[in-house]
C-alpha cells in the first residue's frame, strides 16, 4: 500500500503555492504560480529518484526505467497541476502526486516492472487561461500540432508559448516522445454521485463530449434614459436571452445535456449607455454525440432567430470540440477488480468532466478512477474529498499498475 | 446672434481632448481627460476676460459681473464637459460652451446687464465613474453634503476627492456660494423626437425621474460539466433572469418606462465554471413618480422571488434617486417666445436623460432648450446634432438670457 501520509501531505503543500492577494488559490496555465507548482513537483518527482524530461508544450514527465525495459512503451499515470481561478486543491493534482506516490511505492518495495512507467502532469488541462483544455495531452496525443498550440492567445492577451519560455518550462522533447502503453488517471469524481450512493470507487467507462464556444453579440450603445424600449438594440439584453435559453432547454429537456455560460462581459459597460456590445462563453455537454449536435444546432438557430428579432449582430468562435469517449473495458475491469480485492463498492460510471485520460486514450488503451467529491462540489474553495476515500483511490491505482506493469 | 464658427470650432476641439488608446472619446469625471478637458475651458473663460472661480466639489464657473450688479443673484448657464466610455462630442459640452458663447457675445454687443451673468461646468454629471449623476449640481444645490460628495468611492477604486485633488481642481470656494437668480442649460436632445417631428428647438418643461441600483447575487460555484442542471445556484443565470424580466416587463407596458442594465460582471469568470457571483446595475426612469415607485417595487418583488426559486442571495444598492422635476413655467414660455421671434418651431416636451438644471431647479427657476438629436443617438461615437441646429440653439439662449438679464 501507498504510504498515506507522504500522499496527503505533498497535496496539501502544493495546494499552498499559487495563493493570491486574497488567499484565493489560482494557478493557471502559465503564470507565476504555475511554476511554483512545477518546481515543487520536479523537485518531488527527482527526489524520488525519477527521470524528468519536459516536452516542448510544457508537459511534465517523472520516468522510472530500467535497462532490462528500456525499449518497451510505458505504463503512462497522471494528469494535470493547472486550476481554475478561486480552485479547490484536489483537481488534477490528486491524480498527478498519486502517480508519483505509485511509482515512488512500487520502487521501495521492489518491484520489478516489465515496462517503464511514467507520471505526467499535462499543461494547461483547465483551459481557463487558453483554450482548448486538455491541451498538453491533446497534443501529446497528436491531436494539435505543437506550434499552434504555443501560438495560443489567452484570456489576457498573453500567448502560451511565450509564457512557456518565462516561466522556463518550454522543453525540448517533441510532443509523444513518450510512447504509452496504458494510461490511468486517479481523479476526484468531481459530482454528486459517488458520494450520494456512499460508494468509494468509480470505474469511469465513458467520458462526456464537450462544445465551447465564444459568442459576441453587436448591437448599438444609446442613452439608457432618452432610448424608447422600442428602439433600442440592445447587445446586453439579447445576451441574457440566451443564457435564459439554453438554462430553460437544458433544464426542462429528459437528458443529461448540461449547458454553462461561465464568462460574460458587456461594452462600454456604463450604467446609462445601453450594451453596444456583449461577449460570453458557452459550455454543452452531453454524453452523446448526436445529442450535443442537436444542442449545438439549437443554439445556433436560437442566435439567428435572436439576430433578427432584436437586430443585432453575432458571431460564434469554437473554442474546443470533443467527442465522447469510451475507455478501454479491460482496465476499467482491472479497476472494479481491485476494488473488489481491498473490500471497496465500485461503481462504473461517466465523467462529466474533461480529463487528459480522453485524449492520450486516442492513442493507447485508457481510463480513469473517481474517488467521492463531498456535496459534489468542484472548482471551489470548498472541493473536498475525505483522506481515507483519497488513500483507497490511491491504493487502486496502485493495484491497477502493478498488474498493468507485470506484462 | 451669437459667433457660430467660434462656437463650432471651440466644440470640436474640446472633442478631441481626452481620446484613448483606440481614438474613443472618454473624458470620465475627475481623470487625467477630465483635467486637460478643464485646463481648456478654463482658458477660454480667461480669454473671454470672465472672472473663474472653483468650488470644493470641482464645479468650475466663468463669472461676468459689473461694480453695479455685483450684490445682485446671478443667471446661471451651464451643463458639464465630463463624458461617459466612447461619448460623442455634444452631450454636456454643447451647453457650457454655449453658454460661454452667449456671455462673450452679450459682453462685446455692450449690453449692460441687471445682474451677473455666469457660466456654469458642473463636475461628475454623467455618473459613469462616480454616483450618483448630477453630483456637482446636486451639491450646489445643497442636495448631498460635499465632504459625502467628495468621499464618493468609484467603478475603478478611486475616490473622487483625491482624483480633484490630483488633478488641480479641488477648488476652495464653498459649493453654492454663486446664487442663482434663474438657470437655463442649452442641451442635445439625446433622444428621437425632435428629429422625428422636424422640430428644431423643444422647450423642455420637466424631467423624469432616475433610480439607480446596484444588484449583486450571490450562488455557489460548481464545475459546469458535472453539476446536473437541477442542482445549480447559478449567479449567472439569475442575473440574466433580471435583465430579462426588466426589458419585457418595461417593453410591453403601454407607459414610458425605461429599464436598461449596462453594467454587468461575473465571478470568477471562468469558462467552465458556473458563475458565483452576479453583479449589474438597474437604471429605471419615468415621468410619473407613482410609476417608479411601482416599477422600483415590482423589481424588488422579483428579487425576492428569484432569490427564493434559484437559492441565490441577493443584495440590492441604491446609487442614485432622483423624483421627476417640473421646470419653471415662466422660462419654458421665454423659450417658446424666443423661438417664435426667430421663426422656429418649438416643441413642450419632457427630458429623458437626467440633467444638472433638475439640480439647479430645487433653488432657483429653471428649465432646458434642446436641439434634435440626429437618429436620436446619444452616448455614443455617433452622437451628433446638424451645426444649423446648434447655432440655432445658442442663439435662442442668447435671446432667453438677454431677457432674464434685463431686469
Ligand atoms: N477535470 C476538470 O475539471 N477539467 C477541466 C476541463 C473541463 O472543463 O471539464
Ligand atoms: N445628459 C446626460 O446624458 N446625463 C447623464 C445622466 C443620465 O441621464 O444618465
Amino acid at each position: 500500500s501507498i504510504d498515506a501520509g507522504r500522499l496527503l501531505g505533498r497535496l496539501h503543500e502544493l495546494g499552498k503555492i499559487g495563493r493570491d492577494g486574497d488567499g484565493r488559490l489560482v494557478r493557471l496555465a502559465g503564470s507565476d504560480a504555475d511554476k511554483a507548482g512545477r518546481d515543487a513537483l520536479v523537485a518531488w518527482i527527482r527526489a524520488a529518484g525519477l527521470e524528468v524530461a519536459i516536452d516542448r508544450i510544457g508537459n511534465i514527465f517523472g520516468i522510472w526505467g530500467t535497462a532490462d525495459n528500456a525499449d518497451e512503451a510505458s505504463i503512462l499515470l497522471g494528469s494535470h497541476i493547472d486550476t481554475v481561478i478561486d480552485a479547490g486543491i484536489y483537481d488534477g493534482c490528486y491524480g498527478v502526486l498519486s502517480g508519483l506516490e505509485v511509482i515512488q511505492t512500487l520502487k521501495s518495495a521492489g518491484f520489478v516492472p516489465a515496462r517503464p512507467i511514467a507520471v505526467a502532469a499535462f499543461t494547461n488541462e483547465e483551459g481557463v487561461r487558453y483554450a482548448p483544455d486538455m491541451m498538453g495531452s491533446l497534443v501529446h496525443a497528436g491531436g494539435l500540432p505543437v506550434e499552434e498550440a504555443l501560438a495560443t492567445l489567452g484570456t489576457d492577451g498573453t500567448v502560451l508559448g511565450a509564457e512557456l519560455e518565462r516561466i522556463g518550462y518550454a522543453g525540448s522533447e517533441e510532443p509523444g516522445f513518450l510512447r504509452p502503453h496504458a494510461y490511468v488517471e486517479l481523479h476526484i469524481e468531481q459530482g454528486p454521485v459517488l458520494e450520494r450512493e456512499g460508494v468509494p470507487i468509480g470505474a469511469v467507462e465513458n467520458l462526456q463530449g464537450i462544445s465551447w464556444q465564444r459568442v459576441t453579440i453587436e448591437g448599438e450603445a444609446n442613452h439608457a434614459g432618452t432610448t424608447p424600449m422600442s428602439m433600442r438594440r440592445d447587445a446586453g439584453h439579447a445576451a441574457a436571452r440566451v443564457v435564459t435559453f439554453l438554462r430553460d432547454r437544458a433544464r426542462n429537456a429528459n437528458t443529461p445535456t448540461v449547458a454553462t455560460v461561465g464568462c460574460m462581459s458587456f461594452e462600454p459597460n456604463a450604467i446609462n449607455v445601453i450594451p453596444s456590445r456583449a461577449t460570453f462563453t458557452v459550455d454543452l455537454r452531453d454524453p452523446d454525440e448526436g445529442r450535443l449536435q442537436a444542442e449545438e444546432a439549437a443554439l445556433a438557430a436560437y442566435l439567428a432567430e435572436l439576430a433578427a428579432t432584436e437586430e443585432v449582430t453575432i458571431s460564434v468562435e469554437r473554442l474546443a470540440r470533443f467527442e465522447p469517449v469510451t475507455f478501454d473495458r479491460r482496465i476499467v475491469e482491472l479497476v472494479e477488480e481491485a476494488a473488489r480485492r481491498r473490500g471497496l463498492a465500485s461503481k462504473r460510471m461517466t465523467s462529466g468532466a474533461g480529463h487528459d485520460a480522453q485524449m492520450i486514450a486516442r492513442i493507447a488503451p485508457a481510463a480513469m478512477i473517481f474517488v467521492p467529491s463531498i456535496g459534489g462540489i468542484s472548482h471551489n474553495p470548498r472541493e473536498r474529498t475525505p483522506d481515507a476515500d483519497l488513500v483507497a483511490g490511491a491504493n487502486i491505482l496502485l493495484d491497477v499498475v502493478s498488474r498493468l506493469a507485470a506484462q
